[in-house]
């Protein structure tokens, strides 16, 4: 599939975006990028992870981007790049469809008097500022959005359609935030008396950095006394839940449907993977992955890959073994006594 | 529990719709249905699962949908089916609650003047369409829901209030998408650079075939270069997360919680219990089966029931059973060596 | 971090609320609440939990909240109660920012002439309120709120901006509903049929009880035929799925991330860890306490602490465990011919 939306560049304009090396012909027109696989005639495409090797003698892409390795098996032009993988992501963005974007703050958006908008900041349809709130420079707050009270959206942030923040937050630059997203709702804290839960007021705020992107559907608690943070560079996918208190290290990665529990700090560069648990009042040391559905229950000191679970087999064979599971500590004694007697 | 919201039928209609026979007074009248032990004397009943059986001679219903077996020991009216779980589907429908549906496009609506909204659709309060987008006939959206740039919903398809659908993302005929549900948000892609990661543009749409339901708050991510893709016919729960370039196949139906990492593949009638994960760039085949919160980080071949985890047990048996999984590696070699020195 | 928002209050007075014994002088100003570590002069601090003892000796509070065991070693001025965690609960409300309130409904709201708005109660910017709807004394509807035909929020209840709720919905008294919560979704209720699967309407409702509070993105779902049942006082976390019939009883308490699916009962004053899966057509004793991530698929009939899954560990050494894991069966019979043999 070429993805051009009318967009063309010259091989030699892209080789230049990417400082790497054209192989073929610097006039060649290119219109689309596409995966080796998917590739037509016009489309740059790339090689980065060696399991698609084997599509490269076929693609009928005009360019591929490779390695130094790979470029005497490319069948049509190549640039040659130190890292495939990161060229691609940087060239991608000129392929990308280009939104129209509204100017100004639509008409029927809500601002409070008080509200600063920066001049160039784009305030969508509906939309709703509310008092005290600052809008930043070539902000884009969409359709729907609602902001609340002295909460900041530093310049260059973008907020698609329905996203709900509460007062008091703070959104650094050129962040991206993505529909569904819930950003300083109520920590869960609350306090058993005797008829029941009392609820305690979370007093605490939210702190995004910059460059930070937070996926569909995420929420993150604002903290209950000090703030929860998320520091520069994370990078959050859809579905993740973060409670309040925590605290996520700069350019750590966590994959949809993770969950982190109130007052955790996970460390810098970490990379956790689709539905993890992490419990509250950990620390998780920088470097750290974890494996998808990796349930967390002590603190993690050393970096390092980590998992729990069971891997996936045939329900008949699993239902026996966890039945033994259940017997494991008393097999295990079995064990040691049958040690013991053969001594 | 009666929920005839005015509602009434004879006998004869309701078994005219389903098929079936009636054993009893065709001319008796209908004004709700309900379960066996909920029903009061108007209701219509059914009995599908054999564990419920018990409650069909204590019933109140006036009629119960029974199955050739079950008729003699219906205390009441019967309508004989093949089917009755189907039979009781399909008469659902004639006792639900009727909204009452706004006509053409509300005025605090923002429809871009190029969008094409047919003159049989219904646009709610406050919802915006942008440029290029096209809205078949009888479509409902729902109010404070954004339909990006160039997006399609095909007749007969209803979005209830505030969902988000981003720009290029194709919706077919007779959907139902229920609120908090964001379609065409970013994939997670991206690529690891000296300076932290770097965002991969994410090119590709989101194309959903036919009669495909989506829950409330699931997020369905846009292709990076390719288009992820929900075939006719998927039934989506809640809370799932599909990420770009899955492909979800024909009448699979996934339950909620769940999440289906980048690029894997799953077959058709499939059904994925609920809070399951499954990683990136996998092939599920068709007909498989998982319970629920099962990991999966292999392909699956054959059709199938798969598992994986273990069983809830009290906390302080399990506790011990935890230990001793990490130590089954050893334990195992253990029991290697005691077959040797018994040998 | 002092949170005081300019509000004060002498030591004298914050005593009187909790009914607790000034140690100290009752003339102090007290400007704001924190913890023992970020607190400053001026603050109230709090000695819940026996782990932040420590920072007692250090604390630059002026005042904190400790039982009669710890006073002595208060280095501050002291308010001596009971229940210290609890007289926190209490008092954060009264350092809590007060968020501006508008009166009446936005005049971009959408109300239908047939719905009652009670006088004292707040609609927000371009929130919707559909036919027949009743919105009681003093609650607040958020910005882009829908509410559904004929759904009641009763009295001094809250929600937050763009917040769905469906039709024939009812909220108790004083409930907090956060953003992005879908409440009355159509439940996940489908038939397979010759044809894939026949979707069955959803009839039943939503009954949420008094004081319940639910979290950011959370999703209730309507009943099958009868309705969806959320006792007084249950607290909800963010992220949950509460799927059709669920009971839920009363004061019971569920963290992010946990999904109760179709027909299951959950007992009163349990306490659910965040990331749990509980299948369907379930039956979970009152003071069921489950940690993190269990998964449940079979009733619980006595109260306790319940727990499923294995710990986290260097995924190196897990993938032999998990190896292991998958001949558990065959090497419990192993251990049994050993026995035997050794007989």
């Amino acid at each position: 599939m070429s993805n051009a939306h009318g967009k063309q560049y010259t091989l030699s304009q892209l080789a230049e975006i990417v400082e790497g090396e054209v192989v073929g012909e610097g006039d060649r027109i290119i219109t689309g990028i596409s995966t080796l696989q998917g590739a037509q005639n016009g489309d740059i495409s790339f090689l980065a992870n060696p399991a698609y090797e084997k599509f490269l003698a076929e693609t009928r892409a005009s360019v591929v981007i490779v390695s130094h390795n790979s470029v005497d098996r490319c069948p049509c032009d190549a640039l040659v790049v130190k890292n495939p993988y990161l060229a691609y992501a940087a060239l991608s963005h000129y392929f990308a469809f280009a939104l129209t974007e509204p100017l100004g703050i639509h008409k029927t958006a809500v601002v409070h008097e008080t509200a600063e908008v920066d001049m160039t900041a784009v305030v969508g349809a509906s939309a709703v500022i509310e008092k005290g709130a600052v809008i930043g420079a070539n902000v884009i707050v969409g359709a729907g959005c609602f902001i609340g009270e002295n909460t900041v959206l530093a310049e260059d942030t973008r907020l698609y359609a329905n996203v709900s923040v509460y007062h008091g937050v703070s959104v650094g630059k050129g962040c991206i935030v993505h529909s569904g997203v819930v950003l300083g709702a109520d920590g869960f804290g609350i306090a058993p008396g005797p008829n029941g839960w009392n609820k305690i007021a979370q007093i605490g705020g939210v702190v995004i950095g910059d460059n930070v992107e937070i996926g569909a559907n995420t929420a993150i608690d604002r903290g209950a006394l000090d703030n929860t943070v998320i520091e520069n560079g994370v990078k959050l996918d859809n579905q993740i839940q973060i409670a309040h208190n925590v605290i996520v290290g700069e350019n750590t990665a966590i994959a949809a449907c993770s969950g982190i529990a109130g007052s955790t700090r996970v460390g810098k560069n970490c990379v956790i993977g689709g539905g993890c648990g992490i419990a509250g009042h950990l620390d998780i040391a920088d470097n750290v992955h974890l494996t998808g559905m990796t349930l967390v229950t002590k603190s993690i000191k050393k970096a390092g890959v980590y998992s729990s679970g069971t891997a996936v087999e045939p329900n008949a064979k699993w239902r026996r073994n966890v039945v033994r599971f259940r017997q494991l500590d008393e097999l295990a004694n079995r064990v040691k006594k049958l040690e013991k007697d053969i001594e």
